[in-house]
């Protein structure tokens, strides 16, 4: 006889512990379901171990800025294995939350692998049967590494192992410059090992403009060497592996690949959920439902194949769990597209990217160079640039390679969603001195080439007559 | 026969100089006085310095957290002289570009001191007379030094003279706990000076909540011991100053008074202006219009006794060069208040504080100190609330002690200005690992007290029927 359930999630990461919230409004029937390890991917391989190391990367650079104005003297040695360590106990902290979350949840969580038997129903490896109204699949993905790089994988690490060297290696080839990759790259290259980066594209961080992409590759240079449009191949020399790429090579004690990610669902047997699948094998689904076609089935995560970023994720949850009893999944609006490198400077795109936009349009630009609090950083650096509509000054995205880019993202993101004109934007407060000052540079020379009619004067509210 | 000018401006700092950016649009017959030194209050003696200063603080605090660590690991000594060359460089590079743009006006600038003869005339040092059909008074202000502490000019500065120091004495007393004497009183502790900082008020650092001010205040202690309530009084002990307050005191090197500002009037004969004159003998003006009742004169910048912070000063400029030639002054609305601490971590403040709110309010609530990226940056201390109407989830103000707070307080500021509500602003990303989810956390638990029915389910717009 298989338990029976109301809605059985299948994965206990970000996805599938945010789909629980609105779930338990619902019915108190569910049941969770993860083979392990526990902890999501977020906390124990993901953003929260990365931004530890690069804040320690950070840091070091602080030491080094002090240095060389003479204001700290003396000489120092960064110890990795200490940092390495440092890594994973917070990691370790922030996995200890998911787990506690989970260990709450008492008999509505199982630790097992499913796959599914049926539409409706799910077996799992420790011999029980699942029967459920509904099932949210929610596994998340796994970093991918080439299968011609196989023989090579004593030396190749991904995210799922890097934070559990003991130490780093000397020498690095980081494969793939997204944003982890670059992320890692210039932390290991920033703690004094040598790295170099490579991408087979001509354009890094998951930027689309190309004048933010050169000043920020003119900046993330300085930390390593990066080759983009660089078709690598592996080979081994002695104890070192050779990366080659054009008529060039490099050997390295070490490679991290960051290539992208596959959705996790080898061993759901998805044939059985007689779903319609996509050419990747994926349950073909709709982002705005998160439901299954033909099917009481709710994709969310990473494993849907969509971007794979925590508050998406979080989202999927959200909107699988709440839909997942409806009787009319309700459709929602997905959030103003934000994405964000936490390298320094942080490269961030909000909203539309100049090449989707199809307005006439008109381009602020600020570049950090000569920003005051960015001077005063000493990270002047980098160049933002801010799309807006010609005809009315609508805001409709921006790309930036940015000191503190992480918060002018979330600043333009809230524009961009609350439908703001360039001309509005400009009204609100930009304290002194702050980066918020650079994008204010960059709306002003956006506002000077309006077709629209602007009131003259300052950029204040008239108070009415 | 007097130089006949259609705009006269006293004073070329930030408020002169950016009233001459709007004066420009309507005639070329302008004319800009200045007793000099050239340089705006931020450059010279104000933002610019104070902050260098403190970034070097931030900086040397990093690297006590990496030896904390263990991760660098050395003996290093910190070269305070060499500090403060840093700060003066970087302070000359920044008011290079006021005097550079001084310099450009040519004839339309005099450097001299100018004074009153008659309401539309005015009298320069140089011997020269001025005919005005409108004059802006953009003087500035000054530290004030009460007169009971002048027989220990010798052992006091204010920041005037702070950033001429050759390098900073062992033992301090800053006196006066508001945003320059906290940054200051910081910056100098992080710098290894005995610092021990006083207030006569019972809160600090324009803080008006008690729950976040005594968060701020139990982690700014961390760095510096600070007395407020403390009346203090000073008298010599050999070559040392004693601070004394209730039944205690404290012999220190130096004190930095940071105790108020003045405006800069003494000069100007302002009784020949002809103009009404409040209690602290400055004229009486519309801060809508920035000009004088029954007088062709504008105010701008500090010497108005208003919020003295560079962008609002900048406003005065802008709405006095803009209306002194208007025969109706347009009224402008000024923008969301906004007030911020430079310190570890940022106090600020934005909108309405709780006190100033009449409508019934729920507090949306943050405690830092297990908040994801700050756990990260070691930097978890601190607290945010924000102040929303009960009955529609209005967003009215907030106050916060936190990490990156300076980010928080413009976000919210531009949620503010666009008169947002908490269920509102909650559907606008949040991206993972910020500081900015800190401040989701808050809205959540604001939202949950609300008193007014809102939707179901994740926060997300709901897509059209």
């Amino acid at each position: 006889m298989p338990r029976q359930v109301d809605v059985a999630i299948i994965g206990a990461g970000t996805a599938g512990l945010t789909a629980i919230k609105e779930i338990k409004n619902l019915t108190k029937n569910y049941l969770l379901i993860d083979r392990g390890p526990l902890g999501t991917t977020c906390s124990r391989v993901g953003c929260m171990p990365s931004k530890v190391l690069l804040q320690v990367a950070h840091d070091l650079s602080r030491v080094k800025v002090l240095k060389a104005l003479n204001i700290y003297q003396g000489d120092g040695t960064i110890d990795l294995s200490e940092g390495m360590r440092h890594v994973r106990k917070l990691r370790d902290y922030f996995v200890n939350f998911a787990v506690e979350e989970i260990k709450e949840m008492g008999d509505h969580f199982i630790q097992a692998e499913a796959s599914f038997l049926s539409p409706g129903r799910l077996k799992l490896d420790n011999g029980e049967e699942v029967e459920a109204k509904a099932i949210i699949i929610a596994t998340g993905s796994s970093p991918v590494i080439p299968k011609e790089w196989d023989e090579f994988k004593d030396r190749i690490v991904t995210t799922d192992s890097l934070f559990e060297l003991q130490t780093l290696d000397k020498s690095w080839a980081v494969i793939g410059m997204g944003p982890l990759g670059l992320e890692m790259g210039q932390a290991m290259a920033l703690l004094g090992c040598e790295v170099h980066g490579f991408d087979k594209n001509p354009m890094l961080g998951g930027l689309k403009d190309e004048i933010v992409h050169s000043e920020a590759l003119k900046s993330l240079q300085k930390s390593f060497p990066i080759h983009l449009k660089a078709d690598v191949k592996l080979s081994r020399i002695g104890s070192k592996i050779r990366v080659s790429w054009g008529d060039q090579h490099r050997d390295v004690d070490r490679i991290l690949a960051a290539v992208g990610r596959k959705a996790n669902v080898g061993s759901l047997n998805l044939k059985a959920a007689r779903c319609p699948l996509d050419e990747k094998s994926l349950p073909v689904f709709d982002p705005e439902t998160m439901k299954v076609k033909d099917a009481a089935i709710f994709l969310a995560g990473d494993m849907d194949g969509q971007k794979m970023v925590l508050h998406e994720a979080a989202d999927d949850g959200r909107i699988a769990g709440f839909n997942a009893l409806q009787e009319h999944p309700i459709r929602f609006k997905r959030k103003v597209k934000i994405g964000i490198t936490f390298s320094s400077p942080n490269l961030c795109t909000v909203g539309q990217s100049l090449k989707d936009i199809k307005e006439p349009v008109v381009i602020g630009e600020v570049s950090f160079t000569k920003q005051g609090r960015s001077v005063i950083m000493d990270e002047n650096e980098g160049m933002l640039r801010v799309y807006a509509e010609k005809t009315t000054g609508l805001i409709l995205g921006a790309e930036l390679a940015a000191p503190s880019g992480e918060h002018l993202a979330h600043l333009l993101a809230h524009a961009i969603g609350q439908k703001q004109k360039v001309q509005e934007l400009l009204r609100f407060p930009f304290y002194h001195p702050t980066v918020e000052e650079g994008l204010r540079t960059a709306l002003r020379t956006a506002k000077k080439q309006l077709d629209c009619k602007v009131d003259p004067g300052p950029d204040l509210d008239r108070c009415e007559a």
